[in-house]
């Protein structure tokens, strides 16, 4: 398969690497020459050649910000660069209804958008492994035709990913209130912290951690991303404000009754998001461990593990400040909990039952 | 030490294994006697003797929902348990001010704060090492003895945590900031998923698992907790819905500017959040490494680390719907992420530089 990447940022250069990987190649191009010289020498393909020479490639993708993909797409059928067309951007509706007013050829596009990303940018972050595993919605239109869809379910295939069909409009709502929304929230949160004292921040643990640390994403990139896909975004966010507002209305006026409610709604919120292994949320239980910093620590402690025929389905390491110790916690099916806890006490690692 | 905890929840089992660890004697206390019998069948300690006899406890650990501490210190102290008294509230305010009101000695008392938890409650979660290299906050009131403060200062240490004096109305402002504001808002976001189709959460990637994860914790004791501190949480919660609604009125109007203001301040708010070892935040290199999930690969992929030398400071894994694979993110000091690449290219592994 030979693959046209258009734009050698994060998501482009990855998709180059991947399929570099299975033996494809790979042409790279980027508005910005440097971008494309890092990425060929990342390994991830050679550059464009300048003037269509040759035959066309099997698939471009287009993966440049939303609102730059319709013109970019437009440019690369008017040089005949693929065979087909895919993008890569995070909503939908915009380069779908931009590509159709500049008259593209809507048979041979199948608008994309993996379910993958990191707080870092550019080809330097780039990973053959980015999208494995990951969800990669195609939001193909009416008129784009089966064997376009089959190329590029198959592009995705080979990049690791679990191709998943959907309706744009459906799409947009669905990233609006799965990742777009929930990335503002966070920034909010994160936005209170700036003016905090550095005593309140001496105190923050592993869950503030978590609420804001999606909010440390490109900045710029996610404004376009936000813009992009305003409307439902705005709809899930004046929600979300409306209950916040509400809830510090209640709380100010000593009634907690719709604060205990809030909190009840997010806790069946929570349970409905999927487990890491798909389908209903999967019971693991947590083995705590102590362990020391320093070099081996954790070994000794997964081969206690594998010795004892136990697969450790997650981690989280939790060290402190200040501290030379810290918790492994480890996830495990309840059943390997007891052998596990075993082999642990037998290694003489502190755990508690 | 002889220890007394009253109201053997999470928190104060914790507190009762942990002394018990160290050698300590604990006599335990609540409201339900099976939740005493469950705590002390964990080898918490005995149940506390109905009738005050022999000499007092060292001291009471006091570990209630915030609006019962001052009543359950009152009462501790009318029988005299103990030649001193803390509590584990994690709001500080109320319960000084009801203590004062109901007369109690504020000489003996050490109004405390252990920054630890756990999505799950009940004596059966207890962990000795809950507290192991947490803060600790604790708030004497210009009454308390040195006395009383230096023996609840010796339990905080047997605990593992690290103590920290702070003033108790600062206390209840900074927990709100960077605990339960983020709490409610985290429940908000979660809130929004209640109804969301079973399509849009199949989308859910590690970015929204993360924002809402403490949503899940107990909606009941939250309550109390944002009850108890509800002026401070009101207005970290109505300057976050005022950004929130400011946000989605320029998505909607077209006018992204004020989304850029605030997804650049959630930047730099994130970057005040100290490292997991203290001071200023320290860049790890993460190098991610592709696993199979089956048992043992994690011990060979920490073996392989441990024989190069390289300590993994942090650990992530990745796993997704339906594939046999996943992703271990092994954060490393930037000057081992080259030996640790090697080692594990060397051994095989699935690397990219």
């Amino acid at each position: 398969m030979q693959v046209a990447v258009i734009g050698t940022g994060l998501i482009g250069t990855s998709v180059a690497l991947a399929v570099r990987e299975h033996g494809g190649g790979v042409w790279l191009a980027d508005e910005d020459p440097e971008a494309v010289r890092l990425a060929a020498n990342l390994g991830a393909g050679e550059p464009l050649p300048e003037t269509a020479a040759g035959a066309p490639a099997d698939v471009a993708v287009i993966a440049v910000p939303p609102s730059a993909v319709a013109a970019t797409l437009a440019a690369a059928q008017a040089r005949r660069l693929a065979a087909c067309y895919t993008d890569v951007a995070s909503v939908k509706q915009l380069p779908v209804t931009q590509a159709r007013a500049l008259g593209c050829d809507m048979t041979s596009y199948v608008p994309g958008h993996p379910l993958a990303g990191r707080e870092k940018h550019g080809p330097a972050a780039a990973r053959a492994d980015l999208f494995l595993g990951r969800t990669w919605a195609l939001c193909p239109a009416a008129e784009t035709s089966a064997q376009a869809v089959a190329t590029v379910t198959t592009l995705v295939r080979m990049c690791g990913a679990v191709p998943v069909r959907a309706d744009a409009a459906a799409h947009d709502r669905w990233v609006a209130l799965i990742s777009h929304a929930p990335h503002l929230v966070a920034a909010a949160m994160a936005a209170r912290l700036d003016a905090a004292p550095p005593e309140a921040l001496d105190l923050a643990g592993q869950g503030l951690r978590d609420v804001t640390r999606i909010a440390a994403g490109d900045a710029g990139l996610w404004t376009q991303i936000l813009a992009a896909n305003a409307e439902p975004v705005a709809e899930v966010l004046a929600a979300v404000a409306a209950d916040l507002a509400e809830a510090a209305r209640m709380l100010t006026d000593g009634d907690p009754k719709s604060v205990a409610t809030l909190l009840e709604l997010g806790q069946a919120g929570v349970a409905r998001i999927p487990g890491k292994h798909g389908g209903a949320p999967r019971e693991f239980t947590v083995v705590q461990v102590v362990i020391r910093d320093q070099p081996g620590e954790l070994t000794r402690l997964f081969d206690a593990a594998g010795r004892a025929g136990v697969n450790v389905e997650d981690v989280r390491i939790e060290h402190s400040p200040g501290l030379p110790v810290g918790v492994a916690e480890l996830s495990v099916r309840p059943a390997e909990a007891g052998p596990l806890l075993d082999a642990l006490e037998a290694g003489g690692w502190p755990v508690r039952r």
